[in-house]
């Protein structure tokens, strides 16, 4: 089975560590850098199959925490994995479970086996631990699959983001053990990425990146940022984990974030992204544009017949007005919602093309600011 | 411009008054018996137009009472009408708003004028009269409009159903007097459809129906069926009521109805249904198909990777899995719901024009009791 391999194609030669590169995977290859759409619970939220592919989607996301409660390993199993049960073709990567773990459920109990919590939704008692969560992620079949990670709060001492990185550390090592010691379900090559921790601390952060990297995983994720933390702090630790990451493996910023803060992060030498902010704001009527972003509720689109955004290809602008959208915010139709969210996953795939665009134009250093001028503004 | 007319091509030879039609509009062709997908507030309920199109809906409805309370006549004329705000270039149908002005809005008050009633959404006060409520058609630009009626409630007595319905004939008088003195916005053709009430009473229905037909309409609508009577009564009525309507004019059964509903409908000779059935029924689950109806809830889908109806082409069905879709409404995930009623649009579709092929092949008589049987059965 063809494993995880990465081409770094270019770096912007201005003095960003910004680069372009092509993820080969068993299922396609994956154009970096890319932004990938989170199908939390097998589905991205309002957005059909149809429109992600329109929407250049190369990858998308499901989380383990929830496809492990709903509908449960049994039935992902019955149905040959999850690209067959949500009719996804191409790659999918998949959390470990730990950050939902730790931020939805409730009476947690962690120790260095693993860790027992109770649903979110019927409050049943669950143990996951880093052999179980491969078991599940074999299960789902995704492309990318995550180490169970212990993800630390912000802000957090010292002494509790070492402990907790020490945690994370060992587990990588159980999982990394557990997949070699595992076969794929469905035919399909699974790569493993573990998780830089350390909280934002500068030693901790170093440690962590260089154990996991002498461990040789198919590529590194930098977790435990966009918790909280102040957005400076976010883009120097990013800055500051890449470099001790190896340029010719893919590196993904967990959980991150808005437009400005992908661009950034890519100007840092990040090639992976998610983020549910497309979607969500989508659903509460926040549409974001080439002009910057739109409170499509407010009053000056009543009458407005243009498209959200003249340049964009989806669905919802090839077809309707902004005075239409805002009648279905109003009304509350749930075409509202579904045509938000296609726009937003749209501009998030546009904005990553465009990004890779003018690297390997070599281009970047005098697209880039002028583009987080436009995405940064507060949104309405 | 183009006026509507009618083509009756076939009457069943074998007893029943099922018949297959084409009605030519300024905005295409509409064949007979049709099944029109309800888009009350300018959408069909979480259908897209390009499922529309993909269904072969040939026309859709609009609510005037919706519609005019939001997003209002002006926004409507500001966008050119409800075709190019809804994005949907074939024909539409409004009524005229009484029905929901009775079923819905509070504290009503009707006089041989017209009608003041408080809006549901803000309680805010308004008043509908013949001639204003053409004024809102005209607004929409629907390619057909309906006049407003007084719809009785079932039970009513004979009184109240006499003096309802010489209020409704007054008010059709008035209504074709305001369109002959008004003119489209759009440059389109605006088909008028008036409404024969008179309840369960046959000398009020006969009544009702010759004056309206001695009046010269371009299409009839059957009204005050479907509004808690005996199924038994409603079939009774719709048979006794075409007898009275010219053959060489499209007849509307308004609001009906299930699957089997529409068949008995067109063995009586009408040629025109809504109702939103497919969409509210999607919306909970319920599901219809060429073998009968279903709840996807059910737990003997947990594992079903069977689409929904094999011989389905919609969107749902050529995509996902009984399994999939079964997991979307348990995770409460909007996808649900759309691919739902994306599913039964496309049934209905398929319905009638299975009835029609069926007219125009001369095997009516032999196909439907049977297909009656098939989808008649109580829904689970």
């Amino acid at each position: 089975m063809q494993k995880l391999t990465f081409d770094l194609l270019k770096t912007d030669p201005d003095g960003s560590k910004a680069r372009a590169g092509v993820i080969h995977t068993s299922r396609g290859d994956i154009e970096t850098p890319i932004f990938m759409p989170v199908g939390t619970r097998a589905t991205v939220r309002g957005v059909p199959e149809r429109d992600l592919q329109a929407a250049g989607a190369q990858i998308i996301l499901g989380n383990t925490y929830h496809l492990y409660l709903r509908p449960g390993n049994e039935v992902l199993k019955s149905q040959g994995g999850l690209h067959r049960f949500n009719a996804w073709p191409k790659p999918i990567l998949t959390d470990s479970g730990g950050y939902q773990v730790f931020s939805l459920s409730e009476l947690r109990k962690l120790t260095p086996d693993g860790v027992t919590f109770r649903s979110h939704i019927d409050g049943s008692s669950h143990y996951f631990t880093p052999e179980n969560v491969i078991e599940t992620q074999r299960a789902i079949g995704s492309d990318i699959m995550m180490v169970l990670d212990e993800c630390p709060p912000h802000p957090c001492d010292h002494l509790y983001a070492k402990k907790s990185n020490e945690i994370t550390m060992k587990w990588a090592k159980r999982c990394q053990t557990a997949v070699q010691n595992s076969e794929p379900l469905y035919g399909h090559h699974q790569a493993l990425f573990p998780i830089v921790q350390g909280s934002v601390f500068r030693d901790l952060r170093e440690y962590s990146a260089k154990t996991l990297v002498d461990m040789e995983f198919e590529g590194y994720a930098i977790g435990g940022l966009s918790v909280g933390e102040p957005i400076p702090l976010m883009y120097e630790f990013t800055d500051f984990t890449t470099d001790f990451l190896p340029v010719n493996k893919p590196r993904y910023l967990m959980g991150v974030g808005t437009p400005a803060n992908i661009l950034e992060g890519i100007a840092r030498g990040v090639d992976m992204f998610d983020c549910v902010m497309p979607t969500r704001n989508g659903r509460n009527a926040t549409l974001f544009s080439r002009n910057g972003g739109m409170n499509i509720r407010g009053a000056r689109y009543i009458n407005d017949s243009s498209p959200i955004d003249e340049d964009c290809t989806c669905y919802a602008c090839r077809t309707y007005s902004r005075s239409y959208i805002r009648h279905l915010f109003t009304v509350q139709e749930m075409l509202g919602p579904m045509l938000a969210s296609i726009h937003n996953i749209h501009f998030y795939l546009w904005l990553v093309k465009e990004a890779r665009k003018h690297i390997l134009d070599g281009t970047w250093a005098t697209w880039y600011p002028g583009m987080v001028e436009i995405v940064g503004g507060k949104l309405p």
